[in-house]
């Protein structure tokens, strides 16, 4: 059965779980969810996502939420598909864990601010606060420097294997590039610049650019 | 082998780690960090968590951080162990991922910024911004609505079993019951407020308490 992604193409939070599915060879259907008129607010999306946010599943008669859990979920359910994203042993989840958790605590907190004074402000007509952006920026640029003294020893995150550690840093490092200006916290890094040409090149992620 | 915590018994991060290893009955020495002095900014702590915060724990020559991670590869562990914390099934597991992420995304921020806010500040000579307290504890309520919602179907949050969903949320919870006066945030909703009496009475948390 098809997997059902209510989403959209553009928000980070889905782009996490089509890249995950493209990693996993995981046939889905993205079932549009149009945010600028508000549709995540409706009663009857909260009926699926009872916070009013993107991405939701559907598989048959199971609903999941969260990003972060749907793509562990479809890496253990699919284990052996596509490519594995969780490590081998049980100590290799346990750091692809502990990265995870650094990405959505200690990276994206920071990234996200940023993309709501850049990006978001301005498409709905308020000013940006200078002040947060620098100070955002400067806290994420010391987690940046621990990734670069990480990623010096090892090829990825979790260790030398690409993981949903990595995966899970795509969307949110895109923006950082591509969208408002900050690709230099990222290429004065050269580990961690590394890194992001690695993980932006796999063809799951450029198919998900594409979708 | 005793796996070595290295924490505190009294902040919240660690209290996630003691509070599963007494649910999966395993053994461990607490290796005292003192906050106070700024121990954990130290270089040889920084050699072990990068990021200068508790916990870290060390078994034989593996070493974990972020309490999150360490208890999902703990549970992982000693599954057989003491009290399963992640279901039975991979939908079971799939949910207590998204309550897992619920919890760090949605619920811990609020809280955290409060305690800042009414427990910290005061301990260091800070003013406590009420704006930002009220804008936080607004926020909480929303979340906590959809808590009780789901509370009211379930007996815990993934299901009808506990699991680390529902502990993640302990220490927390304790500091918005017992220590900032939010008690009410809990006791106003018939259903959060029967959930945390069941998880907050588990023997595993009492020890905890009194570590």
């Amino acid at each position: 059965m098809v997997v059902k992604v209510h989403g959209t193409n553009y928000a980070s939070g889905p782009r996490r779980v089509f890249a995950c599915f493209y990693e996993k060879e995981i046939e889905f259907e993205l079932v549009p969810v149009n945010l600028f008129s508000g549709e995540h607010k409706s009663p009857e999306f909260l009926k699926l996502q009872p916070f009013g946010v993107v991405p939701v599943v559907q598989d048959g008669d199971f609903t999941l939420y969260e990003s972060r859990a749907i793509i562990r979920y479809y890496s253990e359910k699919y284990r052996s598909q596509g490519t594995e994203l969780l490590g081998h042993s049980l100590e290799d989840r346990g750091l692809v864990e502990q990265w995870l958790e650094v990405e959505g605590q200690n990276y994206y907190p920071h990234v996200y601010t940023m993309v709501v004074q850049l990006e978001v402000h301005p498409l709905i007509g308020l000013p940006v606060d200078d002040k947060v952006v620098a100070e955002h920026e400067e806290k994420l640029a010391k987690v940046l420097d621990v990734y670069e003294e990480r990623l010096s020893k090892t090829k990825y995150l979790a260790g030398d294997f690409f993981s949903l550690a990595d995966l899970a840093h795509l969307p949110f490092t895109d923006k950082l590039v591509n969208s408002i200006g900050k690709e230099h916290l990222i290429r004065d890094r050269k580990h961690v610049s590394a890194w992001w040409d690695a993980i932006s090149s796999r063809p799951a992620w450029k198919k998900v650019l594409q979708l």
